[in-house]
């Protein structure tokens, strides 16, 4: 099937209109969608999936009409948008830098900045006049959908990367994917109303949808996330008499938070169809959908520390492939015929997450929902954080360039994350503490037997209500323990969506965030509280 | 009664401990107040004002154990934070400009920046890894309350200008007043239950009302705004059987949007006697509050363009003592002895509307409440425009420098609504057109009679359905005129919180925009777009 190719872009835009540059101008993604797009079929009508809030909601009358687009020049007395001669920052210079490796596992990228090669200084440089987005524009007021400038980026890259199988849809610049989620809630549940998730969850998304009145009903999970068949079967036996038929599906299908488990290609499929059969949108919250580690191979860098290169690695190019070839592992997005998946990205795990941006992406009529929300919250997205994602993206990259980056970064993971695995086949004791090498995202899940614990051998003469207590204070001590060593890691108890008792206590790694060193040292002193616990020598 | 001054200020930091420079560290306005309000009584308590929703709403659990303080280095394996290596932006150079008068009528400021005077690229360029607050830290998460650098700022400011009778008030860095409102509603009020609001009022807040099931109950308006004895009236003769008695009034005390009014000292002084009265929350959404226009002399520019000198502006000091000095018209939260103020503030309109910033202040209770909002939210204010604002506010201007600025922008709307009104006095049909001069703010309000227009004369014949319709119409053909002539202006329509019909129309302009001469212009259309649908000529 013919579908956009990046190459394709330049002569696209060429061809459009001109992109506003006046204040707030009313723009959608659909001016940036390609022709392939335009042909598709429509999307399913869905609007039975609507709340009792949202259904008649349509936002901000005043916002609608308050930038007329068209060539002539009108006064603007509508609005209270104060002049930018009153926006005291003349200009912003961003120095932007080349990728490096930091490590020399990784190896450099092929991505020098293309302004960098002219000049650097005055490329990245931002005045308030700018002939193209500036900060007159991007200090001002935007509409909802976000910006022309970044919004047109943004949208193409859904295309190249996604390429949704209808016409209609359209991406909207969101506050990142936590924002986005508790508005999906309120554009889709009503009070009672239950939503299914992954047996283990983000927190956010629990706390979330119990501020919004909306049950969690966690659905089991195997070594490829969440269960097809297990959903289909909560579903096909749900007493409707008793509750309300849960509508929606909340899922983060690749790196899972917190299990690290990614959905195989074949079980996407097979979910949604789940969700086909039983009616139901599926918000796939997917921001580590780009963070691509690859298989695990145990001591590999130890072992190849002497000539300190990566032999895990795929060519670049297979790699590339990966990101803009949904195929290996495609999106939702990538697989919905009918409109019923609302895709959350973020620019907080590949970018940064001080921007406080992301997109959505599903069918218009959804979106219209998105801006209706946000044009009665925060407005838009904070001009300078598009800016600094529209001089990047599109001003420095390009989409092949992001490509370069995102497989860069994915390298960069599997780096962080080989060190952490390592350190965990050195330190921690196999016969209490198992785990998975995760293949995408930063986390990693540990499996902790509690009966195992010294103190929890006798359990069967207790009640269950102790031993839950137990469980709980053992957790709870293995946590604190650790902290008093020096190292921070996360209870498992925070992600369960069911409150059941288990054969195991969890814990949740991260190798995002602490230096090579302290990755292994943070592992040591983890396994040092664990089997201290556990009455253990190590 | 002694209260803090801007000159305590630097002592005040240097005898207390250092700003973290961890990412997200867990800050509270606490740590930033003085000694003089940390004697003050505490807060009444005000719980059984808390919505069902937000009662035993917490926010997240996992944000909240995120980042363990204290001396002692923590190798973070807990949560998902990417390392600043990821960060692509290196630096940050921020060209601030000192502000010039646009107009010869505004005098100079007399505020350099600081740093320019030295060695100004360099004061002005942020690093990643910079001493102070960096990229590094704006770049990353940033929990709820805002970062250590900017609140800090922040609080000293609220305490400066407005002195909060009360001990345990607090601040929290929000995504803008809008969000903000939008978050009130759902802390406070109930679906079903109905807020006291001016009789014309932000249509935002009317949408993000209606939204959340909140009804809005208009009160009338003099020429000090809201009436007080109307809201009591409304209140003490409330029918408790029909529907719950209203807990909260929503306000906008300065410059009002949309009328341009504003509560006099004793107005305001009288509604917080009718809120602790009835026990009503107020939420004070007050962006135009350092909008200081003062008086309007009518023609006043046009008889002195000769020698290019605004007779019609105060000494510099005294207008600098007005901001620091909430003598003259105090905002409710600086006559909040209980705690019952909301007090909404905007980076907005004074600094610029692409920020996505603003602040919240009230009792320490209350803030917790937004806390946990924008926990499952948008998290926390975009980096970016906290480094910006901490940038300008803090490093370069200092609290006097913000006060030289805020004097001179209030010239500056002064000249800008100067102009406006001599245009309107100019062109305007007297007979059709009535108006009042704002004092503060950025909006002008016109009233238009149309029992004057010609196909509306013989009204007593009609019913009140097809008059109506008439009156829409009308509004409808007035603004489609003006804007085929080249001028947006806004139906006052969208400002009414009761729809009930009245003698007048009702158009809101604003000067916050349009250049000097289109101001004019824009005024001029308008006229004739009047004129020509009251067949009268001109």
């Amino acid at each position: 099937m013919t579908r956009l190719q990046s190459t394709e872009i330049k002569a696209l835009r060429a061809a459009a209109p001109p992109l506003p540059l006046i204040p707030a101008p009313a723009v959608s993604s659909d001016e940036y969608k390609s022709p392939y797009t335009q042909k598709k079929p429509s999307a399913k009508q869905l609007d039975h999936h609507l709340s009792l809030e949202s259904r008649n909601f349509t936002g901000s009358a005043l916002k609608k009409g308050s930038s007329p687009s068209g060539p002539r020049k009108i006064i603007s007395l509508g609005t209270g948008r104060p002049t930018a001669d009153y926006y005291l920052w003349e200009s912003i210079s961003l120095n932007e830098a080349s990728p490096e490796p930091t490590s020399k596992a990784t190896p450099k990228p092929n991505l020098q900045l293309p302004k960098e090669q002219e000049n650097r200084h005055s490329a990245n440089t931002i005045t308030k006049h700018g002939l193209t987005y500036n900060l007159s524009i991007a200090m001002n007021y935007c509409l909802a959908n976000g910006s022309a400038h970044l919004l047109r980026f943004i949208t193409e890259h859904v295309e190249l990367v996604h390429n949704p199988p209808y016409a209609d849809w359209a991406t909207f610049l969101s506050c990142g994917a936590t924002a986005a989620t508790e508005v999906a809630f309120r554009i889709f549940c009503n009070r009672g109303d239950t939503i299914l998730a992954e047996q283990y969850t983000y927190p956010g998304t629990l706390e979330s949808a119990a501020l919004n009145g909306v049950n969690v009903q966690g659905i089991e999970m195997d070594a490829d996330d969440l269960r097809a068949d297990a959903m289909d079967e909560v579903l096909s036996s749900w007493d409707d008499a008793q509750s309300p038929r849960p509508r929606v599906l909340y899922t983060i299908p690749t790196g899972q938070n917190p299990t690290g488990v990614s959905q195989s290609r074949e079980r996407r499929r097979a979910v949604y169809d789940v969700a086909e059969k039983h009616d139901l949108i599926i918000i796939e919250d997917d921001p580590y959908y780009f963070l691509r580690m690859g298989p695990y191979h145990s001591h590999h860098y130890e072992a190849n520390e002497t000539n300190g290169t990566d032999t895990n690695h795929h060519a670049y190019e297979d790699e590339a492939a990966q990101v803009y070839r949904s195929e290996s592992i495609p999106s939702y997005l990538a697989l919905d015929t009918s409109g019923r998946v609302v895709r959350l990205d973020s620019a907080s795990k590949i970018l940064a997450p001080g921007l406080r941006a992301g997109w959505v992406t599903a069918s218009r009529h959804i979106i219209n929902k998105f801006n209706a929300y946000q044009e009665v919250s925060t407005l838009a997205v904070s001009g300078p954080s598009q800016l600094m994602l529209w001089n990047l993206l599109d001003e420095n990259w390009g989409h092949d360039g992001f490509t370069t980056w995102l497989v860069h970064l994915s390298r960069e993971y599997r780096w962080r994350r080989d060190v952490l695995l390592d350190a965990c086949n050195k330190y921690l004791p196999r016969e209490i503490v198992q785990w998975n090498a995760p293949e995408f995202g930063m986390f990693l899940w540990l499996k902790v037997g509690w009966r195992q614990h010294p103190g929890l051998k006798g359990l069967s003469d207790l009640s269950l209500g102790e031993v839950s207590a137990q469980i709980v204070g053992l957790e709870e001590r293995i946590v604190a323990k650790a902290l008093e060593k020096g190292v921070l890691v996360t209870k498992g108890s925070l992600f369960a969506s069911n409150q059941e008792r288990e054969d195991h206590l969890h814990f949740r790694m991260t190798f995002a965030a602490a230096e090579e060193g302290d990755l292994k040292e943070g592992v040591r002193l983890f396994a040092e509280a664990v089997c201290e616990e556990f009455d253990l020598g190590n």
